[in-house]
């Protein structure tokens, strides 16, 4: 269970880090939209290991090959669109001391608590490499999503450590994201975040940091009331990644500091329209897209897989050692920033399929705007 | 949509601030547990409004009504619990301003954005009022969760604004949170925050702050990979709250600072079970319990509601102040402590039943410990 | 589980034959939808105890209490609806009898068999007064309908045991349905079912029939491929109600007699719309509608509850024999019809709301027509 | 959307009938499962096309290759088991002319009518050919029965046209179905279905005909009340399959011709175990099993493509002719048989897993059996 996302747009994931393959299964996608396989690669590519020297050296070209629900014209045709990206570069020896003890701060020991079994060779199911899948699901999302409205997602790291860019005086463009090999648009900033990745790799170690992302262009009135919120459904979609410890939109934990007086946002009209002059509600209000940018961050902690040697114990609680052997990211956040991404595109989608099916078209009835 | 919560203990909430009432129907509850009204009722007077000083002053008694599922002898029947709770003491006048205007950092707008229409008095459906429904479906899964497996669940106010309790030597106990009237278990910070919340009252305006939560005694196995990791499904929980801006596990984002042979947790073993030596995980490792404490905290912002007067716009877009008449708390901390609660117990049950299925009883397959 | 029906249009029912009451509350209903509370009380009534002497002689007025989701003008807003209705007329002594013995063909053994407990008073969760709550939803899911799309549901009583009404020329309406009491539009069969339902009562025994229901109106393009098809969610949720015991739509049955040459329904151009010459059909091609009637039959068993002594086994197994005290039907078509309507209802509501969600208005995309 | 089905046993299928291949992906699947490739295998052998002169002669080997979730020593893992079967013999040139016109009571029509868009080859997604992924599931779900609790399918084809094998002294075997090719287990009645359906195919067409299906083994108390009955679940899964158009269980629609004194299954003691003394009621009551063997009955109509010219449309609405040229089975029953039993396991895994979530393992409280 748990590996189906999505109320409308639903994706189904699979595959194991050393199995065969990886991939998805997309239900619910509308027809007649355009596939971009060019563009899914490219995002894919994003992801890819072996990208950089910031990043783990696994090989993995992570070709996609599409096994339905495209016509011959490059349409969605409103069926199912299967996903398939095979494994190349696995190497389960690296992985034969897992088999005995569990790395700490890893999924090996939960794995066997809550299933008894697990795919030892390079965490199985729970690997990071499962993330593929969610950006190749993400790109059709961010395509349906542009087609839909027109919004844009942007993530970039805004911090490794305690190496932390100053606020943007502008939103950064995609391009400024990927300018630099760790994925932050402030150029010194990033000189000194990878430099610090090269460092902690260099001794064996792992950093973790703070991505932000920023949703442009929604209208108001996308997001449900009570469980459903759409703050809440982000939320859930970034803490299901990997390595993730936080999530905060808007004004975050630091606008616990404030008093109301200071932290509502007063609306205004500008250009015709209702906005706010402020927005530390992070662009929703009562679980509603209020029109603005929605913007939050995610902690992501420092990688579990360290070349030090470290205590742990085997399935039968007997204490030993591990060191790991298996090739590993000294830092995930360069390229967690299309899987921040993805997750955000997955929500946005499903959230505007589910505000149409309520509250457009029913006569006069509905939203009139 | 967006009412109803869980897979499997499926709750589906109702009502409107000043509707007739609010309620719960309860979908899925395990049968023959007992039902304790009493108890029910407690943990309703934990959050009921006018409990003391520090909150809203209208006063409801939130007395339950059980209207199916429980049998003659207070044993659950299986079949949907629905409960009750009538809407008392409404003041439809005081909203009268709210009708023209936006109030701002509330969901005034965005509920008009999206539906066209809203129910002006109280906020309606975006009203804190429905989280009474949520703490009354909360006691029931509180209730199930002991008997399946003894867990116990505590939350606690940490900090209002900069007043922050040291970090405690042991659990606090329900007892030591139940000792003030602001939830706080440390008293000398609680009287601080006593009183940094009466002068926040005093001058018309509100604060914010941080709540924590705690959860023992549930077994390594529960939570799902992938998409509904249990972190992400408490994070979706507690992001489904009124006034939430954040939630940290573990380390949260502070661990972002540390490197990973720092931030990771070696496996020990203790009195004859794997256990971890140190808890940055926060209890929880690939989305799975790993039977330590699950340990996260959630970021409210200040109240939206302020008696000051503020700029806004009406619908139209015209500009104009508004100045609250409603009643409202000053500071949502104190009442917020039993809602974080419910939703954690509404969290686990729908897991641990999760678990049940597809693990436990498969002749010799699944699970064998 | 079991007691929440629809994807977004989505009902949650509860309630006991002897507990306080039933209900349902809708969590999805459009906003902005004129509620029309006579028209939903007079569906009530269509379905009521009491209504005549074909029926049971249990008196319930089946008044509806909203408690929520319906604004001060009367129209929707978008927020769950949810709809009380109150027992009055128990008897609980009737059922004594019950307590040790199962009734045959009731769902008394199996309730027990799953849950380990049972409420006892008139089956309970298992009565047919569930179905009240089912009608309550409905007549709001056909009046949602209405503003949709204009689709009108009408169902009646085709046969009695070998009683059977001869095709009608032309489709009954509502009125002529209504103008006896056993629900049969053909007046000469409808007074041979009323002599025949008079004379099981008067023997103590019960009949079952066939219940046959039309869908007029709905546009081409509603329903899912694969598992989620029109008539498949027609069948199950036909099924889901007591005492049925088959479905089926177009040819059904008989079609199977056809050759594929005498069964296809051939395409013409009528009125400048594509339309088929005949409808074995039933309206619905590859799981999605094709704009003729959607026409389909339910059978419905003699009740359960008869007066004479039947053989049975208390709970340990022990041989003894019941005769039934409690008020019931003679039989339960009569009354079915509107229950029929109103489940169709939910499922048309249901499934148009699913097309819209995934098949308008993602710019040029989606369905252009 | 649709294309997914179950609540805990989840399947997502894919695939389009001339695209590079059909699967499935499975979630929710118990670990620890003996994985019997050569069983699945098998299972699709019994629906493969081209297995006799009685169906079509598309050659598909249905090779099926495993994605992920099995383990190296063939044990499931708890996590995803994806299926792939790539499709090897397409003739797109056969469907050139079915770009323009519609195909009589085939889903050309409706599914341009939904998606404004289609895959015309073969019947894209709406081809007979996406059952072969729910064989595959349902092999899984097969043999994750027979580990729950011994369970086991048969189905048969009981009648084609007005041929019909009389009622069956014993349950048939699996061996004695499929000892003949139209796998009716009765031989001379074998002989005239076979014949029948080789004159119909002589002569460039179709027929229809009736499958039973029993399921033996089930214990007491699977099932849900209301709207998740098993017969309700039972007969969406059946009437989701193509050509389908009519669902009974037990009595069915002869049922309704007998009284209540005559219908109702009497409760007796057997061997220990209560048990009923007929079983009208199909093995289900109130929802839930009761313990006897689940009967039901499924109509299938006759194939829609024949290969005589027939009377249709253009997109545009132009009269035309059609004359079918691809493949088909003169008759689908020979081969729906296992597609019958898969649908039939994949809703038994799937509430046996809802019981288990809970019923089961609530300490003292739930089932005490």
């Amino acid at each position: 269970m748990g590996n189906i996302h999505g109320h409308l747009f639903r994706i189904s994931t699979f595959g194991e880090s050393h199995g065969p393959g990886i991939g998805v299964v997309i239900d619910g996608c509308p027809p007649r939209v355009p596939f971009d396989l060019k563009f899914l690669q490219s995002e894919l590519s994003r992801r890819r290991p072996g990208q950089s020297d910031l990043t783990t050296t696994r090989k993995e070209a992570d070709a996609v090959e599409i096994l339905s629900g495209i016509s011959t014209d490059n349409l969605t045709l409103g069926s199912p669109i299967a996903l398939l990206i095979r494994n190349t570069d696995q190497r389960p020896s690296a992985y034969k001391e897992m088999q005995k003890a569990y790395r700490p701060s890893h999924a090996d020991y939960t794995y066997d608590a809550k299933y008894g079994i697990r795919a030892v060779e390079g965490g199985g199911r729970a690997s990071a490499r499962e993330t593929a899948a969610r950006v190749a699901a993400g790109a059709v999302a961010k395509t349906v999503l542009h087609h839909a409205c027109g919004a844009k997602i942007v993530a970039w790291v805004e911090s490794v450590q305690d190496i932390r860019m100053p606020e943007p005086s502008k939103l950064p463009t995609e391009k400024s994201v990927e300018a630099n090999l760790c994925r932050c648009p402030h150029p010194a900033t990033a000189a000194r975040i990878e430099a610090r990745i090269r460092e902690a790799r260099a001794e064996g170690d792992s950093v973790g940091g703070v991505i932000r992302c920023v949703i442009t262009g929604l209208p108001a009135g996308i997001g449900e009331p009570v469980f459903d919120r759409l703050e809440a459904d982000l939320a859930k979609a970034m803490l299901s990644l990997p390595a993730t410890k936080g999530f905060e939109i808007g004004s975050g934990f630091a606008g616990t500091l404030l008093r109301g007086s200071q932290h509502n946002d007063a609306f205004v009209k500008l250009s015709g329209r209702i906005r706010t002059a402020t927005n530390r509600s992070g662009g929703i209000q009562g679980g509603i897209s209020n029109g603005e940018d929605i913007d939050f961050r995610i902690a992501f902690k420092p990688t579990a897989t360290v070349l030090r040697p470290q205590s742990t114990v085997e399935k039968s609680g007997k204490a030993t050692e591990i060191s790991a052997k298996g090739r590993h990211d000294p830092c995930v956040l360069p390229r967690a920033v299309p899987i921040v991404e993805a997750m955000a595109a997955l929500v946005l989608v499903d959230h505007w399929m589910r505000d149409r099916a309520q509250n457009t078209s029913f006569g006069k009835c509905g939203r009139t705007r």
